[in-house]
């Protein structure tokens, strides 16, 4: 039997190695309108245009005051709504109304809330204002001082975040009308068989409809890449040698079927022909054993690639585990391993020896705060099985090692 | 004071009571090709147009045999690929060479697999096989039987399913080239306020830019809606009342800004001219508490709408927590209340009497499996500072009643 397969974790570690300098190369980067940028990755930090707040910002709608006189009878000086320019200096003995999101003026120390203050009117000076009786008002209550959040210059968001609401929302008030993002990787897709035929067609006997393509393509895209979906390869030899050709000008290459045991299994040999240098060609877990991952020589550098098993839910859990950080590390994403959550198991669940398993299963999130995630495997007759693997969003991991684990126990599970 | 505002949780019921109404009415469907179906939502179950699989399905390569034959030496009739129709009927005596995937023969009830076998030359008859001395073979092993996975037309995806990866090769495995999906309903956005100016322009004194309107259209879209960003108003009723009413034809209205109790708060005001009916006008949560959900007659039926606070981080909180669930009804997503999951606290947290906090935090995946996810509150100068928010990747949830949490503990967070 030669030497044994290296473990999950040893294959996780050799591709998370190469991922990280993939992850500290050159990369392609492109200027992106901000309403293009949600989930892309940022290329070149984004800064403070200038203090965070620019001015001392009320936090309440209220009465802008010196925190000293606010229980004495105020007159009142003006109104400022959010916008108005800063108002001028507070004169002792009085407090300008303000509302939320207003310049608070200077020598006003603090707002009093509009909940917290009474008003009097006087025959001769007008409203008057001050604390309700027993309420106290601290210096800086209610103000956010200029800069507090921010100085200008300071960075904001580093290079390699992927852009999620918050980060755009950040960008925008910074006046990033444009933001500046690595470029999206092309990733290369193909599936080799000869018992494949295109999704439009109808199936002759021993044949069927190719389902790794469309379904790397949607894995690709989620992930960040650009998916770049190439004609099925039927199994001879010389039509895969002109297909991986035509590949090698992508980023990362992934190859699905072929790459199992079998006499007619012809991507390695190709593989070797172009030079590959092989980092792994198996890995002792299920589904997914005969996963192959190395690269190419390709002009100006090497060209990552996985063989996939042509099974669609081994290609699936290889892709997750193994090709996707590869894939973040060429978009720029400094958080590139796969990103395994927690779920609390609903039934037993058995390990295999010598093998870490990912079984296909279905997560179901607590619709109220406090519920853990609950996940059930689904019943499934085997890793060709996609009216199971249709029912599932996550596989749940059984670690090498592990007989058992039992309904209630928390699991890790990575969602698809 | 008056009547005390609803808790998170009467509230959250409030929104998924009128969400479930939403979710059974009529909406509108469309043909999408299946590679632009990714991540939306089906309409029409997908169901399985043949067995599945259409025929008996070897998972190994090795030879198809009787099992009850399988350790005597058997003849072998010839090889059969993926893709190959089915061979003849397997004769007693014999063997048919087979790959993963291939079509096993009529009569052979086993696949042995190769590495289990040992063959021999004699000399009249060519290459003999047998199962290697001291292993066993049951009828059924390494063989899928016709429809064992399902039965042409079983659903095989319910309608309200959304598509990831898994359901994509399902559905292309069925000859699904296009799928019919959900049309994506049209959020309008109207952000209010005198002090914004759009994000391409420098802001005066007391000016901010307006980072709720390309921050919601990020939300929107990431919901699967489709945003529809109108220009910003200003804190003029004229003005408010213009603009909701050009608003009125989207399937959801997101109104960011004067909500809150100043004086120069319109929108529930002007909300109120065209007939609305409020839900709800606050909340005990931090932040988001003056949050108000109601809805507009409008010609067909009544427009839902979500009053945000103006700024950023409650609007986003406020968002995900009931906006997000009422989107997904409308794009029929049965799973439609907030995802909420499990994470690991990095350091204590503490609640605040008679509100649920929302704190943004930021969650880091664990890169292997058996990690929990870890998350850690970012520190931050209340619900405008945008510079904490960019650091933030989900809100941790603390709930009303609970004082304090400690690090350690497995907290609730929502992801943004």
């Amino acid at each position: 039997m030669g030497v044994p397969l290296p473990s999950y974790p040893e294959c996780a570690a050799t591709v998370y190695d190469y991922a990280s300098r993939l992850f500290l190369g050159a990369k392609r980067t492109e200027s992106v309108a901000l309403g293009d940028a949600p989930g892309r990755v940022l290329a070149r930090p984004v800064r403070a245009d200038r203090d965070m707040p620019a001015f001392p910002r009320s936090t309440r709608d209220g009465y802008a005051l010196r925190a000293s006189e606010a229980s004495a009878w105020l007159s009142i000086a003006g109104s400022i709504r959010a916008g108005d320019p800063a108002a001028a200096p507070l004169a002792s003995g009085s407090a300008w109304e303000i509302m939320t999101g207003a310049a608070v003026p200077e020598e006003a120390d603090a707002v009093a809330m509009l909940e917290h203050v009474e008003t009097a009117q006087t025959g001769m000076d007008g409203t008057r204002v001050r604390l309700t009786a027993g309420r106290k008002l601290e210096p800086g209550e209610n103000v956010v001082p200029t800069a507090a959040e921010a100085r200008a210059g300071d960075e904001l968001i580093p290079a390699g975040t992927r852009l999620g609401a918050a980060q755009i929302a950040a960008a925008a008030t910074c006046g990033y009308a444009a933001v500046e993002l690595f470029a999206r990787p092309r990733v290369a897709i193909l599936t080799t068989g000869d018992e494949l035929v295109p999704v439009d067609v109808k199936p002759g006997p021993g044949q069927i409809r190719n389902s790794n393509g469309p379904m790397l393509a949607a894995l690709v895209t989620r992930a960040g890449g650009e998916s770049w979906l190439l004609p099925a390869v039927r199994d001879e030899r010389a039509s895969m040698e002109l297909a991986l050709r035509s590949a090698l000008d992508a980023d990362l290459l992934l190859i699905s079927g072929g790459v199992s045991a079998g006499k007619f299994d012809l991507v390695e040999p190709a593989l070797a022909e172009l030079g590959a240098v092989f980092h792994f060609t198996g890995v002792r877990m299920q589904p997914g054993k005969p996963l192959v991952f190395g690269d190419l020589p390709v002009a100006g550098g090497r060209l990552p690639f996985f063989g996939h098993p042509g099974n669609p839910i081994s290609t699936a859990a290889t892709f997750l585990l193994f090709a996707a950080p590869v894939l973040r590390a060429l978009i720029g994403l400094q958080a590139m391993a796969p990103q395994f959550t927690v779920a609390r198991l609903a039934r037993d669940v058995h390990g295999k020896p010598n093998l870490t398993r990912f079984i296909p299963a279905r997560e179901t999130c607590g619709a109220l705060p406090g519920e853990m995630p609950s996940v059930s495997p689904v019943p499934w007759q085997g890793s060709g099985d996609l009216a199971a693997f249709a029912r599932a969003n996550c596989f749940l991991v059984v670690p090498e090692g592990v007989d058992h684990l039992a309904a209630g126990e928390t699991a890790t599970i990575l969602p698809i």
